[in-house]
């Protein structure tokens, strides 16, 4: 709980140091043209649409989101950002008031690994892309995860996340899966670009950021569920914690995988 | 076992092509200056000595294997590879015949992995380099091999390589260490860089490559030995293979990691 409160202004930069490197790891590369018309499939509350929309200042960006609250939340905070290309809908992926060929690019960032049907999803967004058109995914993939001291109980823990996650009807080894669901869904051109982030001591901004405050957490912040629906015993649970938390000691590391993919709508 | 035989002229390129890109995403970014001096630790047959000694060709390079059967091998290799900047020696890493200070870079790959005591090699290693030499370490990781379709079998297939690979006191999971270890063994400015071996069938030449002929082959290539020690039953090591072979077909997918760190002896 110390990392919750009372962020002084040095704990802001790091944070805003960590937010940027990972932001360049993953969201560099992707630059769309002045003009051109964007998707953000799933945009949620808009972490990652004032990455995009800033990123494509030029560009025409649209966002949608099945969930109103989130839209809300999404355009409030684009608005903070001081983004004029961007609008927000609160609107179904699979049936998006959209013509076909509305968009001549798409952009689907930890939206996937929550869908049961992630292929549908993918076969819908293309309908709404001109042909030749570009789709960019982003996923994790929570099996990427290993570290040192390399732990059983760590590993045990993870693996709730991946259960909880496959009983909601998601998947969260999705980012592995990129390659064949763009080509069962009809794309060409799939080109899955794995990013790695690695932190060690030297790295004490994704130590900190990366490993302790966003992974750490997250398995963290379902133990009372995974303990709870018995997927594991509290005990191991709470080694697997303390593991996790060992991989920031000063000889400690940690490992996680990203992968990002583009691929093309078929020409017409 | 048709891959083992009669290789066709394209099958040799494709080959090559492999063995190039595996040796740039390695490699690449090492190179000597003219007139340095480099050690390499532990070359083996040569494998990467070919490739170290091609990319620093105005280097002075010596090589130590603790096997002579092996230094012949290397010797052997770089004869026929035309290269005049190699020497090679038998010796052992623990008692080389080098004065202190003898080099200013040092290179190790694929060697860690099977010492015991890789703190104590890395030591007396950075005794043979002059205060503010280099050292630069090369290693995989088993533990960061993950695939499409997932498969419990082929994770405890993979797990047989670790649990052997420690019993003959080496240990598989190395990579994700290079940073504490060669901290350990005093060196400075520690910098580790992983480095992911992807493969999907939009590179069929890693599939082939990578995939099913180095990283499956070694798993197939202790079969014996850990259905032998009853490390797993024969049915499930079989199983394991299968799916290890599975990623390679036109939706699968298989990515690995190997870990590459840097460092510098301290200042005199």
């Amino acid at each position: 709980m110390e990392y919750v409160h009372g962020y002084s202004d040095q704990e802001r930069a790091r944070l805003a140091d960590q937010a940027a490197t990972l932001t360049d790891l993953l969201h560099a590369d992707t630059r769309y043209p002045a003009g051109s018309r964007v998707l953000e499939a799933g945009c949620g509350v808009g972490a990652q649409t004032v990455i995009l929309a800033a990123n494509s200042p030029d560009a025409d960006v649209t966002c949608v989101d099945i969930s109103a609250a989130s839209v809300t939340a999404a355009r409030e905070r684009a608005t903070r950002a001081g983004l004029a290309n961007v609008r927000f809908l609160r609107a179904d992926l699979f049936d998006a008031p959209f013509p076909r060929a509305s968009f001549d690019h798409v952009f689907v960032c930890f939206v996937l690994e929550h869908l049961a049907d992630p292929v549908a999803a993918l076969a819908a967004l293309r309908g709404l892309l001109r042909p030749g058109g570009s789709i960019t995914v982003i996923e994790g993939d929570h099996g990427s995860a290993y570290f040192h001291p390399d732990s059983e109980a760590a590993r045990r823990a993870i693996g709730c996340l991946v259960d909880l996650q496959a009983r909601a009807g998601g998947d969260a080894l999705i980012g592995r899966r990129l390659y064949p669901l763009l080509v069962q869904a009809g794309y060409r051109d799939v080109a899955v670009s794995p990013r790695v982030v690695y932190a060690d001591a030297s790295r004490p901004h994704l130590v900190d950021g990366f490993t302790r405050r966003t992974f750490t957490a997250m398995v963290e912040g379902v133990g009372e569920q995974a303990v709870g629906e018995a997927l594991l015993d509290a005990p191991t649970w709470a080694a697997g914690v303390r593991a996790l938390h060992r991989t920031t000691e000063p000889d400690g590391t940690f490992s996680y995988t990203f992968f990002k993919a583009t691929a093309t709508s078929p020409p017409a």
